[in-house]
This record gives C-alpha cells, structure tokens and sequence, in this order.
C-alpha cells in the first residue's frame, strides 16, 4: 500500500459515516453472538440432561434480567432490543426450566 | 386509592420525563441483573470443577460476542456498554478458562 492510498484508507475510517457503518456492523454481530450462543447450550443440556454443571441462580438471575431487558426494549420502541431479547429470554428459560425438571432425577452414569 | 389520587399517578407515569426515569432504571437494573448472573456461574465451576454439562460452543460464542459488545461501547462512547462488558467478558472468560482446563481431566465422582 503506497502513501497515497493508505492515506486514502485512514481518512475513509476517520468519515463519521464509516465509522458509525461500523459500529452498527459490530452492534449487530456482537447481538447475534450473544443471543445465538444459547442454542448450543440449549441443545448440549436436552441431549445430555446434565445439568449439575449449570447454576441455577445463574440462570433464573439471568433471566429475570433478559426478561427487564425486554420490557426496556418495549419501552425504548427498539426492536432490535426486543428481537435479541424475545430469543434469549426464550433460550434462556428453555435451560432454565430443564434444570428444574433434569436436576430432580439422578445424573445419568457417564463413561 | 381515590379517584383524583389515581388520575394524578396515571397523568405521572405518562409524563415524559417520569417515563424516561422509569426506562433508565429499567435498564440499569437488566444490566446489573444479566452481567451479575455469571458470578454465581464461575463461583459453581470453581468450587465443583463440574464442567461436563457446560456448552464449550456456548462460552466461546458468547465470550467473542461480548468482547464485541466492548467494541461498540469503546466505539460509541458509552461507559455503562464498556462497564457491564468489561465485567462480563472477565467472568465470561474465566467460565471458558475454567471448561478448558478442567474439561481435560476426568469428572469427580459425585455421591
């Protein structure tokens, strides 16, 4: 890259524009991991039903959180607060309530 | 309640600046609520070295979505994002540590 171009490059990043394009792009991302990474969790504890590694303060506290983040996200009219909070609210009381119901009976004898 | 009483709390939580105040503590307490959640997490792990029925998908989503949730604070400027990231991504990436490292060895034989 030659002083010309990436002097070009630097002052592109500097453009209000670009960098506010950015960090919405980051935002975004950012909420789909978060959100997203409760599927795998979601998954891993219905097919295993081990769930004496999970704290259950973690997840009611957590959900009780995601659940005021929801109403925030009503209040504010913004739905991507409501859309990444609907989803993880749902994930989150899914684990939640199986380790409620999978924590009763004895763990499963593992290899 | 009578009814002028009722009128005047009603005509309060319409005004706007009652509302706003409403939202932000809303909001304050979601925060503390969804990134407090994950102290309980870390304190089980630690003590217990259970790490089998933790999701390591789930960790290593979650803790890149959060390192990006600090971007976007940095980015915007917003210190509660930076704050409330910044303690997450710490107790995100400890749980992550700890999956890690005690996924390894074989489980302890619980009664």
């Amino acid at each position: 890259m030659n002083e010309i171009t990436s002097t070009v490059a630097l002052s592109g990043l500097a453009d209000p524009q670009t960098l506010s394009a950015l960090r919405d792009a980051i935002g975004i991302i950012a909420a789909c991991l978060t959100t997203l990474s409760f599927v795998p969790q979601a998954w891993h504890t219905l097919r295993t039903r081990d769930v004496s590694g999970i704290s259950l303060t973690m997840y009611s506290v957590f959900t009780l959180g995601v659940a005021l983040w929801l109403v925030y996200g009503v209040i504010l009219g913004a739905w991507p607060v409501i859309i990444a909070n609907l989803v993880t609210l749902a994930l989150a009381a899914t684990i939640l309530t199986m380790k409620l119901r999978f924590g009763q009976a004895p763990v499963a004898i593992r290899g």
